[in-house]
Parts: C-alpha cells; structure tokens; sequence
C-alpha cells in the first residue's frame, strides 16, 4: 500500500496560515511528522492561493525537501503549478495530482508527466460527464487516459486511478460506484494502480472516522493500493497493516507482527 | 445482516459453569443482553458437554425461549442434538449450524431440514477433503450441498454457506481464501446467503480486535450477509452499520443515521 500524506494543505487552517507567514518550520514539521508516520509520498498542495500558486508549490517543494528524502505529489489542477513544482522536485520520482480525461487539461498534463517521468494521478472525470455516477463511465474514463498515457510512454505501474469518492449522504450508491471502478481497473489493467482519498465519503453524515475507517478496507478489498490520508492518524494506520494481512499482501503476516513489535497496532477499544 | 449472537456457547468458561450449576438466570441473561445488542438469532452450543449434550440443548432453548421472542441457531455436530433442540424450539423458523458434505452427517442432519423448514448453515467439507484450502473446492463443495438440499425442498433463502474461517497466521492466504468462497457463493446463488464467524481468522496473532474487524468488513464487501459474533461488542456492531451503509444496503443512510441517533454508533479512537 502506498502512502501519500496529506497534511500539506492550504485548505487546511494551519497551513494556510503558515504559507501566508511563509513558516519554513510548521510545514517542514508537517513533513517530517508524515514520513515518521509511515508515508511513502508527501502531497503538497497550495490550491487555495489562486494568484501565487506557482510561487507558493516552488517554495513548499523546496521546503519539504530540506527536511525529508521522500519524494513529492505535486497537487494541483493548474499545468504552470504542476510544471514549477516538478522543476524543484529532486527527491526520486515524483507524483502529480492529476490528469483527467478533459481536453484541455489533458493536453497541457500530458507532456508533462512524459518530459519527468512521472507518477500520475488520474481523475475519472472528463468534459462530458463531469464526474459521472456509474462505474462502468468512470472506467472508460480511465481507460481512455490510461491508453493515452501508455502511448506516449507512461508504463501502467507509473499511473494511479482516482475512481473520485463522493458522499453516501448525497447518493446512497455513491461509495459502491467508487469501489466497482476500483474493481474494474484492477480486473483490466493489473499493473495500473488504484488510488484515493478517503474523508468525502463520508461528508455531512456524523461519525465521519467510522465511515471512512470501514471505507478504506472496502476499497482495499476491491484493490485499492495506494491512498491518500493522514498517517499520522495511528488507527488508520494500523487497519492498513491489518487489512493487507488479511488480503494475503503480506508474506507470513510479517510486516503485520513488525508493526505490533514497533507499538504501531492499535487495537480499537 | 443478520446477526447470530454467539455468546451462549459451553466452550466459554462462565457458560460451561453455569450449565453445570443449571444457572438459569445466568443463561437467560446472556440471551435477553444479545437480543439488547440487535442479535436476530440466539446460537445455542454445548458441544462440550459430549455426554449430556441432548438433554442440554434442551434446557438450554427452552430457558432462551422464556427470556426473548428471538428465533435460536442450535449449534451442533451432532444430528440427535440438533432433533432435540429443534423440537423444543417454539420461536418461530430455527437456523440449525450445520450440515457439511460428509455423507453420514448429510444424510442425518438433511432431512431435519425438512421435517423442521429451518434455515441451515452449510460449512464447505466433505469426506475427501476435509476443510479444503483453496476456495473452488469449497465452493464446488457448497453447491454440492446446496443443489441437494434445494432437491429435497429447501429454498436458497434460507441456506447460509459458512466457507470456514482459518488462521491467516498459519498459512497467509487463509483470509483471502474465505473471502473468495463468499465471492463466488454470492455470485452464483445470489439467494443463498453467506455466513462466519470471525475471531479464527486472527488466532495466534496479536491485536485479534483489529484484524476481526477489518476481516468482517472485508467479508461484507464480498458479500458476506450473516455473521456469527458478540452483539454486545458496540464497536463491531457500529462496524456493520457502517459498512452496510457503504455498500448500499442502507437506503439513505437511514438505519446509519437511527442508530447515531441511539447512541449505538462508537467511532473508533
């Protein structure tokens, strides 16, 4: 399971207000936090500074680089934020967070992901669905990006499938439809990954952690391999060692006792 | 989801105690605090009691009957004691755990089925296999059970397929194994149900907690609709609510949000 952490938000109180402060060591706390926490990736993203996005992702790249040799998800719907943020990446291979099946955004993506080498993200969302509710459209979606991808040289373990989760609370079949595009893009493109994030799906209902907990092993279940989340949130963390034990990911339940040796189980009470 | 409420079993030390003292209130207790959780059935097991087993069950569903309306599961290997429970059962349709594919107990256990019209579990072993280790044995197993009990009468609503849950800590693909047997169960006869119980899946490991309830949600992304456990534990029970509502058995979240409303759903810390 992949890890991307999603701390470095500036949708998020903190860390918008230590971007406007330009605080070098709350984001670079944030970093260190998530890699201690068991992330694979770090996900920056500044969406929110509509007019300094460009400038703000270059400084929060290099930031976060100066405390952690994990290598970055530059997230941001802009092509002129992504290409800046990829141009200060040195940490590995990098990730972007995301190309769609839109026209526009396709084109200008694109060349990107093939000029870096990149990891990408892809959004099951195009010009005519928008986000469309049934799995088998958010599959062709996919589909059609992914063999776009593979024809300009992405291979399929470099490209990560967002099904895109919306809330139950607003259409009851709204986590299966996530999870039956997760299933389907696994069953055709094995080596294509599965990717999401959690929280939406449990928007505007009460005990939003139960929902979300109960949802990631759902998803994993189906195959989802890679998530976005908080990883310092420890009984997350656990249900991801735990789940992948029980999906036979996970050779003689080692990593799982590892964990349990390292105090990093926590049983639910 | 139907629940099963497991706790009145003789394995269990202060059950064993106190059929051995005839401690009614003790039993009916156990009873009335599992139909308080949302069990829908009671299990009723003395197997340890190999001698006395017959006249056990006995007493033993007809002190749950004085104490809730809720239908029993009687819980035995045993043909005589299964007759036994079941003619003293008066609380509506019975469920019987279990028949296998093993001649003698097919051939003694099957027409019970009939005489008494209860639901039956069916546990995926027979005489060659024993409890077979991949899950296209199991389920070639289960379909054997379930043609011939639908040739004597018996209706796929009310057949229950237990696919045997083994330790992932003694061969790493035990889980998965489980989950696929349900899979393919569900898929073929999508009137019979699926059942287990969870809490093998975990022996020998630490954390047991953990693993059962990312196993149960897993399962019931598979397709398992029955299950076999504690009603008394708040946090799986809120697990289930949960996950039915992610699955789309909820229809607008209602029985999830009802059961925020009574204080049923802990989230996890």
């Amino acid at each position: 399971m992949l890890v991307v952490g999603e701390k470095i938000n500036t949708s998020r109180k903190q860390v918008r207000e230590a971007v406007e402060a330009r605080d070098a060591s709350f984001i670079r706390d944030l970093a260190r936090k998530q890699a201690e926490g068991g992330a694979h990736y770090i996900d920056v993203n500044c969406g929110t500074f509509v007019d300094e996005e460009v400038e703000i992702m270059k400084w929060l790249v290099e930031e976060v680089q100066q405390e952690v040799d994990l290598p970055l998800c530059i997230d941001s719907p802009n092509p002129l934020v992504v290409k800046a943020g990829l141009e200060a990446h040195r940490n590995g291979q990098p990730m972007v967070n995301s190309i769609t099946a839109e026209k526009s955004r396709y084109d200008d993506v694109a060349p990107l992901v093939k000029e870096y080498g990149c990891k990408i993200v892809v959004l099951c969302m195009d010009d005519e669905s928008g986000i469309p509710e049934d799995a088998n459209t958010r599959f062709e979606i996919a589909s059609k990006v992914i063999h776009g991808l593979e024809e300009a040289g992405t291979k399929q373990e470099d490209i990560y499938v967002d099904p895109l989760i919306q809330p139950i609370g607003t259409a009851t079949n709204n986590g299966l439809s996530a999870m039956e595009t997760i299933r389907m893009v696994k069953e055709q493109y094995p080596e294509v990954h599965a990717i999401c994030g959690l929280s939406n799906v449990s928007y505007g209902l009460p005990e939003r952690k139960l929902l979300n907990r109960a949802f990631m092993v759902a998803c994993m279940t189906m195959g989802l391999d890679a998530v976005i989340l908080d990883p310092n949130d420890k009984a997350m963390m656990a249900l991801v060692v735990a789940t992948e034990a029980l999906l036979e990911k996970d050779p003689f339940c080692g990593r799982y006792l590892k964990a349990y040796r390292n105090g990093i189980l926590t049983e639910p009470k």
